[in-house]
């Protein structure tokens, strides 16, 4: 997606050869309108999926998700890495480690909230290892509801993502793909 | 506003005199369709403040957040509770205090997503004792922004939070207002 693509090199920041920032737009300030281009972008590769939920995990992809569930006109489901006494107890969890945070946390969503009829999409803002995504497929087939595709913003291609969640069958689109980040400079795909 | 007081008599789930479950449509399964219509109603309730940004809080707030930021065409900025090694050192900081998590966590907004030229509205799915509000406009403060208003989905407004965030002269405008909860039942204001 050209205008991410773009967005990414004028605003992304690259540290090293792994971590690009892009907090100014994606992550902690989020260009909403940007995000109505991502939703139609997501709702135009996944036109035909049928899908009745877009499921998340906080914080960065809520905001993405929850756009881009207007042009499916389904809810959004986020999984909950950190849950408050009010949180139900009867929940469908996932181990996930973080590389960005250094640690294992654990995933976690309402029984209530998926069903074994729902066709759901995953959406997240970056796939680099992918163990957000398996987190996240774990839960939908705990549930044992299906997982149509995974629709993220930005994906490390020099990571092993998205050949771990392809390994699980699930089709994966990305809006920028990074082939390779090198002396401040970011190539796409 | 009628639609979100229809929606809690409905759905929400009334523990003790306290607690109110919210969880199948507005933070954890969240109603975008729902989340459109009190989007426009923040805005009627704003719409002249000249409002150039939305401040909210991970996790529950930023879904709210970003749909009523399209009908003021401006970005949202999240406060972060849990900041990764990615976060920018150069932050703005305020200590809440959680009364549902009963615990005191620091949230953090990079410097550089509010500038002192900003009019900042606020935006949070409850208001109960007022703590996250307080920090978010501690934060605008330290900024040399001016908050403009906060929008608040639920209010208990048995709780001192209106109080509280009143005492600093922010206007607040709740969509749902709770007198009291009393056997499962929730009275409205």
């Amino acid at each position: 997606m050209k205008l991410l693509e773009e967005r990414i090199l004028k605003d992304g920041t690259v540290i090293g050869t792994e971590i690009l920032k892009v907090d100014s737009f994606l992550n902690h300030q989020l260009d909403i309108r940007l995000f109505n281009e991502m939703g139609k972008e997501f709702k135009r590769l996944f036109a035909d999926a049928d899908i009745t939920k877009i499921l998340t995990i906080e914080a960065s992809g809520i905001a993405i998700a929850s756009i881009a569930a207007q042009y499916f006109d389904v809810p959004v489901v986020f999984a909950k890495k950190y849950s408050g006494t009010n949180m139900d107890k009867d929940n469908y969890e996932a181990d996930v480690f973080s590389f960005t945070k250094n640690t294992m946390y654990k995933i976690k969503v309402s029984k209530k909230y998926i069903n074994k009829e729902d066709k759901v999409l995953l959406i997240d803002d970056f796939l680099a290892n992918g163990r957000a995504l398996l987190g996240l497929n774990s839960i939908v087939k705990q549930a044992g509801a299906k997982v149509v595709g995974a629709g993220i913003a930005i994906e490390k291609a020099f990571q092993n993502g998205r050949t771990e969640v392809e390994k699980e069958g699930i089709l994966v689109h990305s809006l920028a793909t990074i082939a390779k980040m090198e002396e401040g400079k970011v190539y796409f795909k």
